[in-house]
């Protein structure tokens, strides 16, 4: 299945016969107070310019973009800030927002085809972002998880899936424009969580052949040595079906490059071999 | 499915319950000029030693032994060579050769129960390694190729195991003793090399459910950058059913053990949080 997304003058397509499309993560105040306080102080222009630019640098395919911290209006402020990340680079974003009107604030600025971050299996979230969707042309990304938190088992999580996908599709919205997130929680609370987003991410891949996004980072957090487990959750990740994870680009892009090779989805290994060539500092 | 190994005093189990058993491969002449000149001259026994020690600090849990060298009588050498590293280290160790009087030879002086490296789906080599490793309660592991060489897709590697796990069990040589190495060749060469090796690994933990090794860091070959790909390729196979890889240990550990904890086989990340802070420098 491919999911097409596009800026004011760039497609993107996604499948899993394609190189693996990195999500930039970075344009997200979540742990980051340097850019929570310029998001809340107004003050972000410089942070969120050089941001969007450096991930691109380091390969982003698309950006995501949240600027839910403290005591800021989102539904004024998304639109501003994607304003300026579309000012600033030219690829597709992610627009990222437990907030329907922030999300709607957003789509009416933003040019191309984005991908909306997120619905979740609840009434409110379903009845008021999924219209949204449909009614922008947009794509969107599905949370397996309710009012109930995020499910510890893959068959829990298939069945808020198979529910919000019902409503997807009877909203209008067709199967290649629903990405769903497979949801990693942190292997150092839970032993059992990174078995459970590989299930689920396995069953979506058979259930459905969608597109399918990870916040793949979130796998270590609380551990030390973080890298090595992001990178080897990433291989597998991807290996299981993970066509468009969130992640750091500039840690992120050697392990995916090598893991679209040995998924022969680089022929001749042509775009390994430039990345390194390009960048050998980093190997 | 459990393999038991043994050395004089340690035992050892595989199975993909347990974290993945790391086999070192650095005793072993191909590509290494130095050990290569000393297993010719016969003056090899402060760097085998030297080798072996590393080999089991750096995590090895068993240690491949192979001294086919050009000019070298391996009948008379290898069982000299395994009689020095049993005397340095106490891991088991995987008796390596395509020669089956070197094999019978090491046998004789061996003390445990080794693993054979290896058979492969020709008549000579059914019938001469497979009598040994029944005669002395060895276990054995299977190369899926045959005079025509590696087939080039799952499919037929599958066929020559077939072939070769039954006449295993003909001989009398139970399930639990046979490890299958689904064979790596350089994702460099053959854009398809990583998919090919995957797709056998799963069919044979369907099939079989033995414990299954792999030359991990062939896939790299002829490539720059390689470490990466390996890590990639390591955590991917160890997912999708290996549990005995022949690796560098030293390079292949922290992989490993970031894949085992994604992979629920280290409870409350004892292990890789033990590893890390006995390992900082390498993270």
């Amino acid at each position: 299945m491919e999911t097409r997304l596009a800026s004011a003058n760039k497609e993107l397509f996604i499948s899993a016969d394609r190189p693996t499309t990195l999500i930039g993560e970075r344009i997200n105040p979540t742990g980051k107070k340097k850019l929570a306080a310029a998001l809340q102080s107004g003050v972000y222009d410089e942070i969120v310019r050089r941001e969007a630019r450096e991930q691109v640098a380091a390969g982003a395919h698309m950006l995501d973009v949240n600027v839910g911290a403290g005591g800021v209006d989102e539904v004024a402020l998304l639109p501003e800030v994607v304003k300026t990340v579309m000012d600033e680079v030219d690829v597709p974003l992610c627009i990222d927002s437990g907030n329907p009107y922030a999300i709607e604030a957003a789509l009416k600025v933003y040019k191309g085809k984005p991908l909306i971050n997120s619905v979740r299996g609840e009434g409110h979230s379903l009845q008021t972002v999924l219209p949204l969707v449909k009614e922008y042309g947009a794509a969107v990304i599905v949370l397996p998880l309710d009012q109930k938190g995020i499910p510890n088992n893959a068959e829990d999580r298939m069945q808020i899936a198979d529910r919000i996908v019902e409503q997807c599709v009877k909203t209008g919205i067709p199967l290649e424009d629903i990405v769903i997130d497979c949801l990693a929680l942190s292997v150092g609370v839970d032993s059992n969580a990174g078995l459970v987003t590989l299930e689920t991410i396995k069953r979506v891949k058979e259930n459905y052949g969608v597109n399918i996004t990870l916040g793949a980072s979130n796998i270590s957090f609380s551990l030390p040595g973080r890298e090595a487990v992001n990178d080897a959750f990433l291989s597998m990740a991807i290996a299981a079906g993970v066509t468009c994870p969130v992640v750091n680009a500039a840690k992120a892009r050697k392990c995916a490059q090598a893991t679209d090779l040995l998924l022969g989805r680089d022929k001749f290994a042509l775009r390994y071999i430039k990345y390194y060539r390009q960048n050998k500092e980093l190997f």
